[in-house]
């Protein structure tokens, strides 16, 4: 049971579940937070219930892949090159503290509550203060310690951790939040081209081990490609196939520079592909074969990646730009339907991260629901629900956020974090950090 | 002067202006609601002043190509093949009364204004009736009536004029609204595949006595190009310059399918390009050569198309979708940068609809602003306020809007229109014209 769960109902204009809209219905939850009822309006609401009439409820909305501490390096190396950007995000996370990965954290989470997402799949610098922080703020989360080598510490100002301990911490983790509904952990190794082949064979057996999920970046650029190629003879996806990685569960973010060959590969070994098209778009990567992959029975969810490269964590654009470009792309207006976009971005991603018991509006699914306000000129008229939650809804339009019964987000106002303290905390620090970065390139110190 | 103008200022954090942004700056107006000074804070505000203490004031935003009243049609006809798409809104528009379309532009007038709209060029059945509508808004439009032949009746159930009589009727409103500081007259012919030679002759004549300007669409799907090839042997846009219409002073929706001699004749002539990124993925018809079109030196405008084939009028949206496809598409970061889309949704856009004295924050300019509220934690933090206005701003961060030193929107109240009603009468029109399409439907009066 999620801490704060208590049985409750909302009652709304629009309900959105798995066999189509409800209109004036009714989602009712017990005190575990699971969803009991689902339908036509059964009386008078009580006093602590949600009166959304007029409005529109949906499953909230799972998140594939982000970094969401990330939120501190929103808009600071914008507007250029692959290789300038990311030199610039170095330079600014060789400052994190870990204190600091907090204050990221705490304004993700805020906007991440104000934009409907109620579980998101992270690769950061995790570790036992992160989770709780996240435990605190009524989301789930399914969280991957990066790892690059077994030798070298992934936030070298932030933790003093090599690979070797990040591994031993993510299995520490694991034992330590086993079972608890808000928070998994994952593996996870950074990408092909910074782990070595024993990182990723080392993680499958772990991962074989304890039953957990390894979420990792793959093929995302073309230089990828050609690196993998040259160094193993493979791609990455047939690269990872031969390492035996696809024995465990496994989060692929990205996928942009996939073959038939590595998108049978996927389809084949359940594989679960987080497509980022804003970051992958913004970064210059391309376009993921999205299309292919739905055909090919490719298991999908939806992500928005970092701030950093996107630069919001808003699941509403990322549904709507998912779906235009591949219909661009194609030069054909079906290449991609709304609903499909949103499926990923629900019940299909929450499968692809581990956490299938929500994601979508029925009994015996945990009650993780938003309400959208249908005020705003944009929502009228709403000829269609689906059209509007595909291409019109926006991250403004989240009025009520439930998590396992818990409310986090109440007419507006976030009920789990101090928002103007989070907001304020935060800048401050990204200051700070902006200006140790910029003092440390001035004296050549990196990179 | 627009009506309801008197001197004023505002006080920002951030305001940007054609030399960068200015922190703790002031813009100031006069009484004809031309912008008097932009500089550092000469003193406390009066009473009726706009105190943006902590906040970003922006030019307003320029919409270079929509059916505004398109607006009934918001995902009405969703998630199909162009065919089918183009059948849906024939079949509701044959519906539509001169009643409806006010109603239609109402909503757009409320959606544009609370997206920081202040300009936007229009092809659709105007009339006085409509004209007026906008002048009471306090925004400004290029008003171009849509024009197929000489012969048929663009808005059958909403006008009985024939394209003589709307080219008429073009002519008579430029002449009655001449100096009126919030409405021009557009000649607007179709597109290529629509229009006989004789129409484009005939409004290239009538636009050179004027000194008007012709609103087309130009060049929008790879089917255009094979059609408009087979019937007259030249691409659509080497068709229009050989009918003589690049004499005048042109503004081309789309120019999606335009190959390097196209781009060479539209930069030669100096035709304004209305780029319509979301609207050209989501019908599938491609993606736009923009950095082709910019190095060229071609007059580049943004526009969000009609809401039937985007779903919503959000220029902040298009800003994004418009960069990012261009990076994504070239795999390359550095493909268009935020700050030019921006410029394109402001003075590049302005000079391309024909109101070149609005776009920019500098004196001598019309006093044409948008306040953006910096507090959600999107807007957080702000290391640069250009990398926040290019990919994280959205249409909910406006908090107010001056058009010519009028104010239309007060800390988010719509100040010109009653916005509850206008939403209201919307939805029921709306739904009407659905029941009426659907019915025709049924007894296969029309497609």
């Amino acid at each position: 049971m999620a801490s704060g769960a208590r049985a409750g109902r909302v009652l709304a204009g629009s309900v959105l579940t798995p066999a189509g809209v409800v209109h004036e219905a009714e989602v009712a939850w017990d005190d575990e937070g699971i969803i009991s009822y689902v339908g036509p309006v059964r009386g008078p609401l009580a006093a602590d219930d949600i009166d959304a009439a007029g409005q529109v409820v949906i499953p909230g909305l799972v998140n594939a892949h982000t970094h969401s501490a990330m939120t501190l390096l929103r808009g600071y190396s914008d507007d250029c090159d692959l290789h300038t950007w990311l030199a610039g995000i170095r330079s600014f996370e060789m400052h994190l503290s870990q204190a600091d990965i907090v204050a990221g954290l705490r304004l993700a989470l805020v906007e991440m509550i104000r934009s409907g997402v109620t579980t998101f799949a992270d690769m950061y610098a995790w570790d036992a203060a992160l989770l709780d922080e996240v435990i605190d703020s009524g989301l789930r989360v399914l969280a991957a310690p990066t790892v690059f080598d077994h030798d070298s510490r992934p936030y070298p100002s932030a933790s003093p951790l090599d690979g070797r301990g990040v591994l031993a911490l993510t299995e520490e983790l694991a034992a330590q939040y086993a079972g608890h509904p808000q928070v998994r952990l994952a593996f996870g190794p950074h990408a092909p081209y910074t782990c070595p082949p024993q990182v990723y064979e080392d993680i499958a057996e772990r991962a074989t081990r304890l039953g957990l999920i390894v979420h990792t970046h793959v093929a995302e650029t073309a230089v990828e490609i050609n690196d993998i190629q040259q160094r193993y003879g493979a791609s990455p996806v047939a690269h990872l196939r031969d390492l035996g990685l696809f024995e465990v569960q496994v989060l692929a973010a990205h996928c942009v520079h996939v073959d038939e060959a590595d998108i049978a590969t996927l389809a084949a070994a359940g594989v679960g592909v987080a497509y980022n098209p804003v970051s992958n778009l913004k970064l210059g990567a391309g376009i993921a074969p999205l299309r292919a992959m739905r055909r090919a029975g490719v298991r999908l969810g939806l992500g928005t990646d970092s701030v950093a490269s996107n630069n919001t964590l808003d699941m509403f654009e990322e549904i709507k730009v998912g779906a235009l470009i591949q219909r661009g792309l194609a030069q054909d207006a079906t290449a991609a339907r709304g609903v499909d976009l949103f499926a990923m971005a629900t019940h299909e991603g929450a499968a692809a991260v581990g956490f299938p018991e929500v994601g979508a509006l029925e009994p015996g699914r945990a009650a993780d629901l938003v309400v959208l306000r249908t005020d705003g000129p944009h929502a009228t008229p709403m000829h269609s629900v689906l059209a509007y939650l595909a291409f019109a809804a926006r991250a403004s339009d989240v009025r009520d956020v439930v998590v396992g019964g818990r409310r986090v987000l109440a007419d507006g106002v976030v009920l789990t974090l101090d928002e103007d303290a989070v907001r304020a905390h935060a800048a401050a620090v990204s200051a700070r950090l902006a200006g140790d970065a910029q003092a440390a390139e001035a004296v050549g110190e990196h990179p």
